[in-house]
């Protein structure tokens, strides 16, 4: 147990230092059975518990609010891993193991944890589960909730919920897993997780190719699909002005292409058969170029080369931050909207926000768009980013409108609890605090959080 | 609404005849909202409803209890298709539509629906997302349950819920469809699904192998995932009794391997590059067969040979039954420990019931096994049959011991009800039961099934 106020205090605000609280103290339990003994006490008086992993979240959900009565229930101890089994393609960890870990892990016994997160180095699975986490893999693998076999539970009241096991078909009762997966530790603290495994794949190309519009992009990715079927791993979509940014900030980063682009797509194939998806992405680009879905290609030769097409796209957030002010918004439309949704929200945008540059880049297998606005040029940084909330509004109002999801991958947490009340089915609303209700009746599970 | 009696009896019996109800009347709303109203009305009153789709169900859900006093929902003329938009890969069904209708829409538009299973010209997408379906390609798809996007479900009190929707990703609040999914009707009415299509396959190559025994098997499934990755569409299991059952009793049955074999494996590829198929079986065949872990293969040559492997193996119960008593066990364990549990059970069996005849088959590729055990030759049926309870002792014993599941596909209905209690960790069970109380305080939801 942590008390000293110095101590305490990496577990008080998070890395981006949004959000800052106080807390009672930080408790620190070394196994499932201290977890569930923490909780039934502070059910029985009523003190809240803020469950936290890697204190990665981008929400503020793994954060005490200020009043200083909440404890901090860190998970970093729960560290073991407690079976692998390469031959049921399963894993059983505790929730402290990093993502890092769990991949490494994975590929010790020759198998792949296709889980991908920037943060992977410091997240936990447990995080990772309580957030259903999302990645660059998702396209081809699912999101952390399609990664998990079952879970090992805490209960508001101190009970122990197992439904760990290694069992890809059970069909008795209720899937009481999936409805912790994506609940932000306000139904009860996950203590150990069975994971998928899957196979390595044994080759793997990436390529990054300069389209004309939204709409190439979008017939690409269905012409890609088609033909590398579930060997699509990824694909990723880069506006010009984006990578215009990471040119201009990202020290060693150059344009692979030789002229410029409106937009780019950065996609990768997996093959299990030697030189499966080198063939594949060949052939397959080829003939893309030749029916006019994209102006230009390259494909990696080389491990380096794949590695730093990829860093263009994730040094996107970093040069975005590095340009000046940047509103962000996580968000996801159904696929065949996406071309509209980017014209629509770039024309409303420019009426109220003149000058101001949007960069929709992101996950477009999965519809998944990270929606971030950069300041006009030269513009007074703080007057911008004053404006978040009104920026927001366009943003996630359309969203609604286009039949899409606030929050894609990084959940509601603190930061966008008051929203969720108002984008949400008030059907599903009502279901969620029943559940809530009748899981942790006393609101000792992260209260303020999600709901 | 159909009070007739004779017009009732399609709806209070199911066509294996062992599930036998009364009813009020059969209710045959046509849209959402005249579901919700009927749910509101029986809620009010207190009348137990009983969902049915395609009255295909194995356990006994679909089916009345002999009160007379429950009415039968049947769902059959939500059969409306709402929406096909191939390009966010999504379709949006009523929960009548029939699944084999349910895959045509997805060819009809250049896609693939993977759901596929022997009732698939009566079931309903409604009955297959209550039951959480499995089939013949779960290795490669997942079940029902991973095939759903959202979900429209009239709830006990006469509200209709939505997470309808074609977001491949959303963390906005706890994930309600899955807990519908799998409920078998007990916890709400589904009305209509968003589904998820995938890009058609086009190639594919069916494999018949002859094998020394489970342990050979399960290290060609492995090295099999190994070199065929996610294009491993299924992976079945045959004993040598099995096909022999096959070859006596069905029509133009014939065995495809030169010798016999103690067991079986067949095999299913799929590829999307052209002739990607049947270059990955090529291959990886006859690599297994030089490293000993099949004797003897066959890769059909045409679509008409890919089927008469198939109806092998599908035709296993229809033998099973020509032979005379059967009793079934619809189960799972961890994939590596199949070939210890074959043994395990049938060594078992040869204990309590020598002269039975266990015929262990299935898809291997998800742990999930039917095994089911054939009379003895010449034996007495019913004095077989009557030992039922006793057969599904020994085996749903060993089945716990090796951390499996009683029941993998089929559900529990009312035919496994009572076992539920004895063999799921009591804190799930007494979470089911809070979630029940939750969602139907009333009991107005199937009334008597699953818990
Ligand atoms: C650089 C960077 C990149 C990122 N990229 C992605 C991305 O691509 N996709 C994506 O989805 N997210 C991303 N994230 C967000 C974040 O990393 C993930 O959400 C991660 O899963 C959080 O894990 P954690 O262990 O750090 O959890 P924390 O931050 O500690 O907690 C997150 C939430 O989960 C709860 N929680 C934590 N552990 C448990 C537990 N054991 N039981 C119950 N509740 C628990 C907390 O209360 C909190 O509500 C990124 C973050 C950073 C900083
Ligand atoms: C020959 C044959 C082969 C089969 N093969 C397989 C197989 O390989 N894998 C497998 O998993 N199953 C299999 N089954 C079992 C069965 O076909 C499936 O479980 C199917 O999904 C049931 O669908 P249905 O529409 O017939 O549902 P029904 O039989 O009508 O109902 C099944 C259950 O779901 C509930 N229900 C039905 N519709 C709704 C709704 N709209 N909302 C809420 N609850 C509802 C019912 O109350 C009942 O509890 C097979 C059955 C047969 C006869």
């Amino acid at each position: 147990m942590v008390t000293d106020a110095a101590d305490m205090d990496a577990y008080l605000s998070e890395p981006r230092d949004l959000f800052h609280g106080d807390a009672l103290c930080v408790v620190r339990p070394e196994d499932a059975g201290e977890v569930a003994r923490v909780l039934a006490l502070c059910n029985e008086l009523g003190v809240g518990i803020v469950p936290q992993g890697g204190n990665t979240g981008l929400v503020g959900g793994q954060t005490p609010d200020m009043s200083g009565r909440q404890i901090v229930l860190s998970l970093q101890r729960l560290d073991r891993v407690r079976e692998v089994d390469p031959s049921s393609d399963a894993m059983t960890l505790e929730a402290g193991v990093t993502l890092a870990r769990a991949q490494e892990i994975a590929q010790s016994v020759d198998r792949y944890f296709p889980l991908s997160l920037a943060s992977e180095g410091s997240c936990t699975i447990g995080g990772n589960l309580a957030t259903n986490a999302g990645g660059v893999h998702v396209l081809a693998y699912g999101a952390a909730r399609d990664l998990v076999f079952g879970l090992e539970v805490a209960l508001a009241d101190g009970r122990i919920l197992s439904t760990l096991g290694k069992l890809r078909k059970d069909n008795t009762g209720y899937n009481l897993t999936q409805l912790f997966v994506g609940s932000e530790g306000t139904l009860g603290v996950i203590t150990a997780a069975t994971l998928k495994l899957f196979p390595r794949p044994r080759s793997r190309a990436v390529a990054f190719l300069g389209l004309d519009d939204p709409a190439k992009a979008l017939a690409l990715l269905n012409f890609m699909k088609g033909h590398a079927g579930p060997g699509l791993h990824a694909f990723e979509l880069i506006p010009r002005v984006g990578l215009e940014l990471v040119l201009r900030h990202i020290p060693g980063a150059r344009d692979p292409l030789l002229s410029p682009h409106p937009w780019y797509a950065l996609l990768e194939i997996a093959g299990f058969a030697e030189g499966e998806a080198e063939r594949t992405a060949a052939l397959s680009l080829a003939q893309a170029l030749e029916a006019g879905l994209a102006h230009d290609a390259t494909i990696a030769q080389s491990l380096d080369q794949a590695e730093s097409l990829w860093r263009l796209r994730e040094s996107l957030s970093e040069a975005q931050k590095r340009e000046g002010g940047s509103i962000k918004h996580d968000v996801s439309v159904p696929i065949e909207r996406i071309p509209a949704f980017i014209a629509e929200a770039g024309a409303r945008i420019a009426a109220a926000f003149p000058q101001a540059r949007p960069v929709p880049f992101g996950h477009m297998g999965d519809g998944n768009l990270h929606y971030n606005v950069s300041q006009p040029v030269g513009a007074d940084k703080a007057a911008f980013l004053a404006r978040w909330d009104e920026m927001n509004e366009i943003v996630h109002g359309l969203v609604h409108d286009y039949g899409g999801s606030i929050s894609a991958e990084h959940g509601i947490g603190r930061l966008k609890r008051n929203l969720l009340a108002r984008v949400k089915d008030p059907v599903a609303l009502d279901l969620m605090r029943a559940l809530k209700k009748t899981l942790d009746p006393r609101g000792v599970l992260n209260p303020g959080k999600l709901i």
